[in-house]
């Protein structure tokens, strides 16, 4: 826990006090739907699962319900209320975070787009398990966020845009193997393009959990940290 | 222009008005330095030139600065002034607009990365109209969601929102296209790769301008159009 943690829950107004507590939780919860969306847009292409895959695409407008709903409570909030300082450091934490959440949806459905494409035709079992392993990487990414977001937790933040480095790196590797795959074997090209798409979205998905976590140090240390190396963030977060 | 206009000309504090007016010229500016991006990067990849498209690459700070300094301001006119009703809907709407402005920055440093390594080798001539044709639409798109926004023309955005559906079926063909050329050449994969993330980014550029023209309609008229159909969006906007 940061010291200099926003002071929310001794306002005088304990409404005032049940209304942020009620957008972060919303937050949180758009936060687990995004992860499920993750998970099975994933499964759903490891396995050929296009009835699963449906599921995630239908399951879309979920999220971006949410993020409507909670634009609005956040509007209103500054409307009535008037936040300064920490508090409305939390409402623009919230207001940008929900943007990458939203998002990250929109990068699932499209992995569940390409399980769909892959059921349909020939099984290619090559860069499947590279795929899996992206995926539970940029999932406990964007955990990680999200946890660190509910703790005001600076620190772990930080640990979440120094692991966006690593996913790039295995993505970039993914995306060479997969070009020389198709050269060696071109009727390969129209099933491996759906690979390289999906694992494009997992790589695009810990782009924004990078996003939400720099949010968070924003928030917790009123510091905008967008745009700096890691070295200078460790310098704003430490310091 | 709109009856609901907002109606911010006749605040009673000339210097909260000044302020106002400032983060729209600001906006504005980043709008600006965006569209010459995307011409720039667009520019270099048709024309193999590796130095344009390091300049844009150089560029982007600009633009990343631009973002930190706008939401800055409306973190400050929040604490500050307080704004309500449409003040409060043009602050909201900046602090949405410039993330998609941004990303559209990151965007063009894609196309600026895939034309300087396109540079290097052989040369490759197809698909290049294409992906000209799909920059003019987008950086229109984006020069319309931006003249929307300064005027205030919620019909205008509304024409933005229309043409992202051509422009993703333009996308989608040229994509086919490609692969059906990668299939026929596989010793050209590596480089219509590079065509077909440039295409892939001009697409995404085409979806933040959709976005930007999605804030303007909520400025405009008060209602959160995003994830409408077009007719649902033309019914709040004609309404």
């Amino acid at each position: 826990m940061d010291k200099d943690r926003p002071i929310f829950r001794q306002h005088i107004s304990s409404q005032f006090n049940a209304e942020l507590e009620d957008v972060r939780q919303r937050v949180m919860a758009m936060g687990g739907l995004v992860e499920q969306q993750i998970v099975d847009a994933t499964t759903a292409f490891m396995s050929f699962d296009a009835t699963l895959a449906e599921q995630v695409t239908r399951n879309d407008y979920k999220i971006n319900q949410l993020e409507v709903a909670i634009d609005e409570e956040c509007s209103r909030i500054l409307a009535r209320r008037q936040p300064t300082a920490s508090d409305l450091r939390l409402v623009y934490a919230v207001i940008k975070t929900i943007t990458d959440l939203e998002r990250i949806g929109d990068e699932s459905g499209k992995i569940a787009r390409m399980a769909i494409d892959l059921s349909s035709q020939e099984r290619i079992h090559e860069h499947m398990r590279e795929v899996q392993h992206l995926s539970r990487q940029v999932s406990q990414m964007v955990r990680d966020a999200l946890d660190a977001f509910a703790r005001m937790d600076a620190e772990a933040a930080l640990e979440v845009a120094r692991q966006d480095r690593e996913v790039d790196r295995e993505y970039e590797a993914l995306l060479r193997q997969c070009i020389t795959f198709m050269m060696e074997d071109p009727r390969t090209i129209g099933r491996v393009i759906d690979i390289v798409w999906s694992a494009r979205a997992l790589e695009r998905i810990g782009d924004h959990a990078k996003n939400i976590s720099e949010y968070v140090i924003y928030l917790v240390k009123g510091k905008d940290v967008r745009h700096l190396s890691i070295e200078s963030m460790e310098k704003e977060v430490k310091g």
